[in-house]
C-alpha cells in the first residue's frame, strides 16, 4: 500500500475524530448555557445524539448522500455501506457506487467515518435550541430523521454530485451543508415547541434565563474551536501539506477576528464583554469561514470573521426581538453565520488558493456569477430543510408528543426524563421560571 | 529513515496520546459517579495512578511483559528497558530482547511509551471501584504492584510471546489483557474492603448513592470514546489503512449500539433511561469489540455492542444483588464486557479481515476451537489476576491498612486524606452515609 | 509534493493543535484554582488571550522574531507574515526572509501556525499570576504587548538567529523562550498588582485562598500534560521518529518524577498530599524538562523532574513568604522551573542524543560551556522581560489602570467586568476576602 494512501488516511481519520470531539464541545456549550436543572436532559441528548446519528447514516445516510443516483438524492450502496467500492483507488481507477467520493483517496471505511462525524455535528446543532423544553424520545426520533434522510439529501445536491454541485456551488467545509441545515432544521423545531415558561413576559420582553456553568461553556468553546482544526483542514480529507496548512491558519483567523469582535461589540452595546458574546462571536467566525477556508487569503479571512462577530452579536438580540427562544444562540451562530459564510464564497474566493475550483469572487474579479449560485444554494438549502422539517416536527408532535408537561419544565427535564439529578450534592438557588 | 517507518511512528504516538488522554476520561468518569466530598481523593488516585504506572512500567513491568524470556514471563532488558534492541528493524533483521515486539516497524521509545500507556488504562480501570474507601497511599502501592507485576505477566502470555499466545488465544487491543485484569484485579479490592457505608441497609437493600457530578461524568465518557480510537486501532503499531479504518468503524458501531441498547433496556427495566446506564453502555460496547475489533465485520460490531449494552445494564443490577459495592460499574463494564468481548473473539471473527491470525469464530464455520482457547485465556487470566490481586490486598491491608476510619469516610476522604476541599465556595447538601 | 514534507505538516499541524489545546488547560487550572467569584472573569482571560495573541503575532510578532535582521530583532517579513519564502524548501533551496526556519521542511503557514501557538502559551501563563485582581481590559492590552513585542525579541535571540544561538545557549521548547518569558513578564505585574485583599494578614502571615473547583484544576492539568506531547515533540518540526519518540519519553519521564516527588515533599513538609502540589510538581517537571527533552537520557529526564517537583514545592512556600501573590503558583513551574530546566541542559545534555547540537552537559564530561551560554541566557532574559515588562505595567497602570476597585474584588470580578456570574444557580459560600 502506498505510503501517501496510509498519511492520507492517518490524517482524515485524525480529523474525524476532532471532529468527532465536537460533540463534547457542544454538549458543554450547550448545557453551560442552560440551567442546572436541566443538565442531565441536555448532555444525554449531545451524548446519545451521536449514536443515533452512527445508526441512521449507516443504515440510511450514507447511501442516500454519496451513493450513486439522480441529482436529487443518491440510489446505489444504500444499507450498511453495501455497495461496490475500490477505494482507495482514485480518479479513472475508482469503481464504485460513491463516485462523488472517487476523487478521495484513502480506503472506505476512512470516508465513511470522516462523513458520519460530520452528520454528526448537523444533528447536534440541533439539539441546543430546543433545549430546555423537549422530550427526550422526540428530540432522538427527530435526529434519526435528519440524520437519515434530511442532512444526506442536501449533501448529496452539494457534496454528492447533485445539482447544486453541478450548478457551481462550492462549501467547503459545510458552512451550509452541516451548519445552515442544522440551524433551519432547529428554526422549525424553535417554532413548533414555542420558548421556554418565563423567557418572555406579559409585557412582551426577553428575559435572560443565565446559563448555570460558565466553566463549562469555556470548556465546550474551546474544545469546539480545537475541532474546528480537523473539520475544515480535514475536510481536503488528503494530507497536501500547503492546503492543509493554509487551512488551519485562515480558520483560525477567523475565529480570532470574531471573538475579539463580538467581545468589543458587545462591551459596546451592552455594557460589558459577556463571556457568551466572546464565545458564540468565535463560533459565527469558525462557522462563517468554513466554506471558504481554502479559497481565501489570510486577510480575507479576517474580515469573514469580522463580520461573522457582528452577525452574530446583532442575531442573538434580534432573536429575542422576534421572540425565537433559542436558549444557546445556535440559530445566530450556525444559521445567519452559516448563510453569510456561504455567501462569503462568492464574494472573498480568489482561484489562486485553489486553482480550478470556485475561480474568483466579487471582490476579486469574478463578478456575480459564483455569487448568485451560492444564494441560489442558500434558498434552495432552507427551503427545503425548513419545509421538511417543519413537517417532521408536527408529525412528532401529533403522534408522541413534542413538549415535556408545564410541571415538569419548571421542576427541570431531568427528573421527568431521566430520574436523575446532575449536581445532587450542592444546594441550588430558586430559579423560578 | 523511511516515510513508512516515520508515518507508523506518527500515527502509534498520537493513539498513545489519546490513550494517555483516557486517563481523564476515567478520572471524570469515576469522580462524576461519587459524591462531592470524596472528589479530591478520587481524582487525585486518577492523576497519580499514570506517574506511578510510568515508574513502576518503567522499572519493572516492561521487561517482564515484552523481555525475551519463557511462556511465563519476561526475563531479559528488565530495569529501565534496558535492553538491546534494533527497533524499527522488523522480522529478519530485529535483534534484540523484545522480540514479542519485533513485528512492529517503530523506534523502542515509541513501542515503550505505546504499551506504557496500556499498562496505565489498566490500573486506573481498579480506581473506580474501589473508591470513596480506599486510603490513598494504600490504593498507590497496589497500582505500583499490578503495573510492576501482574499486568505485565498477563499480557507476557498473550501479547509478549507466552503460553496463551501460543495455544492461539488471539486480544486484538485487550478486552482481557487491560479491561478484565483491571476488573479482575478490582473485584478483590471490592471484596477485601468491603461495601462504602450506608449502601446496604439493614434490610439488605441496595441504597443509590447518586454521584455528584454528572456534566463531569459526561466530559469523561466522551473522552473514553475519543480515546478509544486511539486504543483500538492504534494496536495495528502501524499506518496500515485498511485496517485502521475499519477498525475505528466497528470500534465507533460497538459503542452506539452498546449506549443506544443500555439507554432503552434502562429504559424499559428502570422506568427512565438512566444517564448512568447510557454511559456504562457505551464503555461497554467498547470493552466489548476490543478484542475483535480488527477482526469482525460491522455487523458483527453491531451485535457485540448490543449484547454488551445489555450485559453492562444487568451486570450493574446483579452486583448491587450480590452486594459488591462498586461506586462507578467497573466490574460490569471492563469485567463482565471484557469477558464477553474475549469470546466474542471465538464467535465473530472473520479470518477475511486479517488473514493469518484468528481464522474464523465459531458462527463463521471456524468451529469450537478458538472459542476453546478464548474460553481457556479468560478463564486462566481471571484466576492468576484474582488470586494474586487478593494477596496483594490481604498483605496491604495487614500491613499500612486498606479503608479509611468511619469517621473519615463519613466527613469524606478530601480532607481525611488531602487537606483539600474540592469545592469550598459552594454550599452543600447533608449527604449522610 | 514529497511524502515526507506531507508528514512533517500532519505532525507539526497535529502537535500544534495540542499546544493550543492547552489554552484550555490553563484556563481550568487557573480558574480551578481561584474563587468562584472571578470564574468568569479568568476563563475570559484565558480565551481572549489566544485571539488577541493570533493578531499581535500575526501582525507584528511573527515577524520580529522569525524574520531576517540583526542579532537582535527581526526586520524583514513584518506584517501578516508577508514576507518571501519559499517552505517548505530548505537548506540551501530555501530563499526567503525566514531563514532562521529554513531547516524546517514544512510549508510557512505550518510554520507560523505552529509558532503561533508557543506564542499563545507564553501569553496565558502571565494570566494565573494576576488572576483575581487585574481589570480584562488591562490584561488583553498587556498580553497584546507581550507577544507582539517581548516575547518575539527573546524568541529572535535564541530561536531567530539572534545573539544568544550564536553564543551556543540551547533550549529545545522553550524553557526559557515560553515558560521563563512568562513568569517574567507574570513577576512585573504581580509587583506592580499587589497581592489580592487578604491574602496577607496584618500579622504579615500567608492566609490560603482556596481554589473553587479541584474538578477543574485536575482536568485542566491532564490537559497540559497532553498538550506537552504536541509542545516537545513537536519542536523537531519534522517526524523524525527516533527523536520524537524519545522526546516523548523523557517528556512524560520527568512529568511523572514532579508528580510523585512533589506529592510526596508535601506529604512530607505539609503533613498532606495537597492535589495542588502534586499538579504543580507535575507541572514543574514539564516545564524543567522542556529544553532538554531531546538532548537528555531517561534516567536525566527523571533526575530532572525529581529536581524540579522539589523546586516547585519549596517555590510555592518561598512565594508566600516574599509575599508575592501568585494564585496558581505559575512563577514558581514556570519562572523556577523554566529557569532550572534551562540550566539543566548545561548540566545534562549528552551529544549522542543530537550529535552536533549541545555536545555534553557538564555532568557529562563537557565541562562549564554550555553551562555558561545557559546561564547567561538566563540572565539576559530575564533581565530584559522583567523590565520591559515592568515598564508596560507601570503605563497601562497610570494611563488605563490596572487593579479593579477594592468593592469590585471583594464582590468578585465577574459581575464587575463582566456582568456574568459563573454558576447563577448554585448557592455559594460567603467567601470573605
Amino acid at each position: 500500500m502506498d505510503v501517501q494512501i496510509a498519511l492520507d488516511t492517518v490524517w482524515v481519520l485524525l480529523a474525524g475524530m476532532l471532529v468527532f470531539f465536537m460533540n463534547l464541545g457542544f454538549a458543554l456549550v450547550e448545557s453551560g448555557f442552560a440551567r442546572a436543572k436541566n443538565t442531565v436532559n441536555i448532555i444525554s441528548k449531545n451524548f446519545i445524539v451521536f449514536a443515533v446519528s452512527t445508526i441512521a447514516f449507516l443504515a440510511i445516510g450514507w447511501g442516500l448522500m454519496y451513493g450513486d443516483g439522480n441529482a436529487l438524492i443518491g440510489l446505489k450502496g444504500l444499507f450498511m455501506v453495501g455497495g461496490a467500492d475500490n477505494s482507495p483507488a482514485t480518479g479513472e481507477a475508482y469503481q464504485g457506487v460513491y463516485s462523488a467520493l472517487g476523487w478521495a483517496g484513502v480506503p472506505l471505511m476512512a470516508k465513511f467515518f470522516f462523513q458520519l462525524v460530520f452528520a454528526g455535528t448537523a444533528a447536534t446543532i440541533v439539539s441546543g435550541a430546543v433545549a430546555e423544553r423537549i422530550k427526550y424520545v422526540s428530540f432522538i426520533v427527530f435526529s434519526f430523521l435528519l440524520v437519515a434522510f434530511v442532512y444526506p439529501i442536501v449533501g448529496h445536491w452539494i457534496w454528492g454530485g447533485g445539482w447544486l454541485a453541478e450548478l457551481g456551488f462550492w462549501d467547503f467545509a459545510g458552512s451550509t451543508v452541516v451548519h445552515s441545515v442544522g440551524a433551519w432544521a432547529a428554526l422549525a423545531g424553535v417554532l413548533v415547541l414555542g420558548p421556554r415558561l418565563g423567557k418572555f413576559g406579559k409585557d412582551g420582553k426577553a428575559h435572560a434565563l443565565p446559563g448555570h456553568n460558565m466553566t463549562s461553556a469555556m470548556t465546550g468553546a474551546l474544545i469546539l474551536w480545537l475541532g474546528w482544526f480537523g473539520f475544515n483542514p480535514g475536510s481536503t480529507m488528503a494530507a497536501e501539506p500547503v492546503s492543509i496548512s493554509h487551512i488551519i491558519v485562515t480558520t483560525n483567523l477567523a475565529a480570532a477576528a470574531g471573538a475579539l469582535v463580538a467581545t468589543a461589540v458587545a462591551w459596546k452595546v451592552l455594557g460589558k464583554p459577556d463571556i457568551g458574546m466572546t464565545i458564540n462571536g468565535m463560533l459565527g467566525g469558525l462557522v462563517g469561514v468554513t466554506a471558504s477556508c481554502a479559497f481565501v487569503s489570510m486577510g480575507s479571512a479576517l474580515v469573514i470573521g469580522t463580520i461573522a462577530g457582528c452577525i452574530v452579536v446583532f442575531g442573538v438580540l434580534l432573536l429575542d426581538k422576534l421572540k425565537l427562544d433559542d436558549p444557546v444562540g445556535a440559530l445566530a451562530v450556525h444559521g445567519m453565520g452559516g448563510i453569510f459564510g456561504t455567501l462569503a464564497v462568492g464574494l472573498f474566493a480568489q482561484d489562486k488558493f485553489a486553482p480550478g475550483t470556485t475561480g474568483n469572487g466579487l471582490f476579486f474579479g469574478g463578478g456575480f456569477g459564483l455569487l448568485g449560485a451560492q444564494a441560489t444554494g442558500v434558498v434552495a438549502v432552507g427551503a427545503f430543510v425548513f419545509a421538511v422539517s417543519m413537517i417532521a416536527w408536527m408529525i412528532i408532535k401529533a403522534t408522541m408528543g413534542l413538549r415535556v408537561t408545564e410541571e415538569e419544565e419548571l421542576e427541570g427535564l431531568d427528573i421527568g426524563e431521566h430520574g436523575n439529578r446532575a449536581y445532587p450534592d450542592f444546594v441550588q438557588t430558586e430559579t423560578v421560571a
